[in-house]
């Protein structure tokens, strides 16, 4: 494990990275899913492996009913006060998956926010309504501070991070990274779960690509992904959207090969997986990024024929003119199978969470062969 | 069939109805449920029965709990970004009916539009979560545009269309022929669920009220009660607001007598319905309806002793000042069971659509005399 | 059952109380559960009873399973066009506890009042969906006048008032009976549910401090403690804030002794409970609150050594300054508590209405001691 000395890049939250894993991982198990550098590859393969059987679980009516009885005694909050649809959908839908019921806070406009409440103190209310709350939050670190405040209530409820200001995103890094092993392996190579119980990336190239400074997606993913040794990384942006110097310095300190570039050009025929990722100017403080020739960090159609055969695009979505809709149709689109993978996993955590990963393993394997 | 050549009256989508039809029904189903057009008579009727069957099921707490074991292994999207209560609150109620999940999109604002997205885009992940998609859309032709563009996607989903800009709205249409069915016929007369395999139209004078140029419900009806010989329609309107040319077009080429007139006193002793709908102000363009008369095309209780006894008064809701609240209490007044008429012929829809109406027939014969 | 001849508080409702708890209560019963003074002491100790049930089998999954099938084959519509975080979601748990599937109205901008419709047509078509409406509205004695107004529609469905303007928000007031009766008895002396079958009042000082003008938690609490002889009441306010005419009042022809103050230091010592309260500064009409030094009706840490040992400190939340956060970990601090009661309460309330409250004992007799 790598996690233990960095530099801590959340605002606000001075604490050393190895007491806050340490906090959130209580008893060696995910309790809170706050940040990217909790998991580390036993439990990334357990998540993979327990999407894999849900996955398969959905494919029959009997097996989806099966899954609803699971959680079905539960209520999960999702606190969603920041805009989204992809990730917010994708929590409701994993909730459903699994039976959980589920209500939603989106709008601070109609809490009592209005009437002068702290958010602090709303989350306290909330814990005593849900048994897990789910947010997304425009301040970086406001999941963690959120666990730390249910920690001195009567009811202590999990947390589960769903991205937060330009920090991490850790659901869509464990998504991308089960994407990227069910395109690295095959069903019939590595048998059945075993699949996910190996480090398919070795001799592997991956290119992150765009506004790596401002995306959280890339921050989390770069945490898991340099837990697998013989993978290499290579952070493809406009100089002035390279990653924060705590992403570079985290590189340094790893085992895994990596490489700072500025031209995609160059890189497109010698990667494994391309990960393309939209100008985040939301962030801009002055217009700065309007300067920036972002059309040459986009894969188009005219670079197809460079792309390896079993070469896997990704995108975390949205995306705008940075990956252009004619490739959607190429085999090595992986985007889609990403947004459906992203449900199945975080249908996979919350089973984690509340330790139904043994049922689920149980029936699958009365059920489907391993 | 008359639904062979008539002009296609959707903005923007300029290919020829019989194809569009052979399209959205798939092998002689119904997989896609978007025009109207759509509906031949076989397929009202085998809804309207439908319909019959989910409502009689539903009386008993028994039957109720059968109902939501039906798709509680499937997940709907009710994506709808134009503003609406009834028609969005009938699609969930139907869905719960059914024990159908769901989750909604309905304000552009939370959505990832404000980071760029295109609405196609939108749609492609959605439906990566969902098994189908109930939309209502403030742009024509926009249901069917989604039903082509997931033709293309690995997983292609089922797309029901509950309203589009001023184009059509077909389960509004489908509810008003069942409220029309159950109130031209008898449970008694027409023994159990063979009451909707008739044409009780026969002989009926059935009048449209109001502003039938902008109306969406009208076009929608108009399609489906053309297809019954022996009905007569009349379009009662200020002439500014006279159904458009393509509606009058398709009426002569039809079977069925029909009449354009302007003067709702003459009419209303005449009439075995009457449906009337309210002015379709916001879609002005300069405050041209505020010169209208409107008043001479209201309902009021001095009419009342006018009207047929059986006579059967309709309205889409909302209404305005043209359906006098002193009517409510009339034996006549059927709208009120016309929107609860709603909840069950969409929970029929989505039924056929799903292929479980031959659980729902099963059930029922197991337990109602038919 | 002092409930019969005090002056109508709510705007424009001037039928006599009498008449009105009938209407309400029919057959004995709760039918409606609108106004605080129909509740009697039995339907208190009753729903308070039930409360205890509901959480207690709610521990276990298979407890928490069995209550879900309860009411799964009924609808509820939360209409809530008032902004509510607390008791939104407070009412949402209860009906997931109960199974009971729900739509929400918040936004009234998204309803089809946009296009001109009356409220109470857009209530009407509610109750051809639902089976009950759950409401909170700004307007005071809207949640009867829809309970009048459905009585007129071939379905009649209840109606709860989850809070109605300034005027009455009788679901916090049974809560709040229930939080004080679970403090004010314990589990062992009183044994299980027999222990609501009590006056525990006796001898008590309860204490309301704040804005007790403008609170309409104070009115509906204050019905339903009056109805408990050998209890005191004490309501400190600033003199500008002090309780209306109706209460005092009311409080006069009441048994029970009740004092008017306004220095909250001089009583904080003598009393066993302690309702603080929030200014209801959105009611203000010309920022006249802005004169009053209200941190005379804070409770602070440095009061702490005054409290009895047993002293029960509530509040309605969203707190503000008035209640320091710093009391949080005192063993007096029951606002968390009263929360989560809220859930258990108001499931309680929604099983009383639909008559699953048999189910609910029978259940608990056979699987836990009396």
């Amino acid at each position: 494990m790598q996690s233990t000395a960095e530099t801590d890049i959340t605002d606000g939250l001075q604490s050393d990275t190895a007491e806050r894993v340490a906090f959130l991982n209580r008893n060696s198990k995910i309790f809170h899913a706050v940040l990217a550098q909790q998991f580390d590859t036993n439990v990334i393969s357990e998540l993979c492996e327990l999407s894999e059987m849900i996955r398969a679980i959905s494919a029959t009516r009997q097996g989806t009913q099966f899954l609803t009885t699971l959680l079905n005694y539960r209520r999960a909050m999702l606190y969603f006060t920041q805009p989204s649809t992809r990730t917010f959908l994708s929590f409701t839908a994993a909730c459903q998956v699994l039976g959980l019921r589920y209500n939603t806070v989106r709008d601070p406009k109609t809490s009592s926010e209005v009437k002068g409440e702290s958010e602090e103190d709303t989350v306290r209310v909330l814990s005593q309504y849900f048994d897990i709350i789910i947010m997304r939050h425009p301040k970086a670190g406001f999941a963690e501070h959120v666990a730390r405040i249910l920690e001195h209530m009567p009811r202590t409820i999990p947390v589960i991070n769903g991205g937060s200001g330009k920090d991490q995103h850790p659901t869509q890094a464990l998504l991308d990274v089960y994407t990227l092993f069910r395109c690295f392996t095959t069903p019939t190579s590595v048998r059945g779960s075993r699949r996910y119980h190996c480090n398919p990336f070795v001799g592997k190239t991956i290119a992150f690509v765009g506004d790596l400074k401002r995306g959280r997606t890339v921050r989390s993913l770069t945490y898991l992904l340099a837990r697998y040794p013989g993978v290499k990384l290579v952070y493809i942006s406009p100089p002035e959207l390279a990653p924060e110097e705590d992403i570079v310095e985290y590189m340094r300190r790893s085992d895994v090969e990596f490489e700072m570039a500025d031209d995609l050009q160059k890189w497109v025929g010698e990667c494994d997986a391309i990960y393309m990722t939209r100008l985040q100017d939301e962030h801009d403080v002055a217009g700065e990024s309007k300067k920036i020739d972002y059309s040459r960090y986009s894969l188009t159609l005219d670079m197809a024929p460079q792309f390896k055969p079993n070469l896997v695009i990704m995108h975390p979505l949205p995306r705008r003119g940075e990956l252009d809709e004619k490739l959607d149709s190429l085999p090595q689109a992986k985007y889609w199978a990403q947004v459906r993978n992203g449900m199945w996993m975080r249908a996979a955590l919350i089973a984690l969470i509340f330790e139904v990963d043994g049922a689920i393993l149980e029936h699958y394997q009365n059920y489907y062969t391993l």
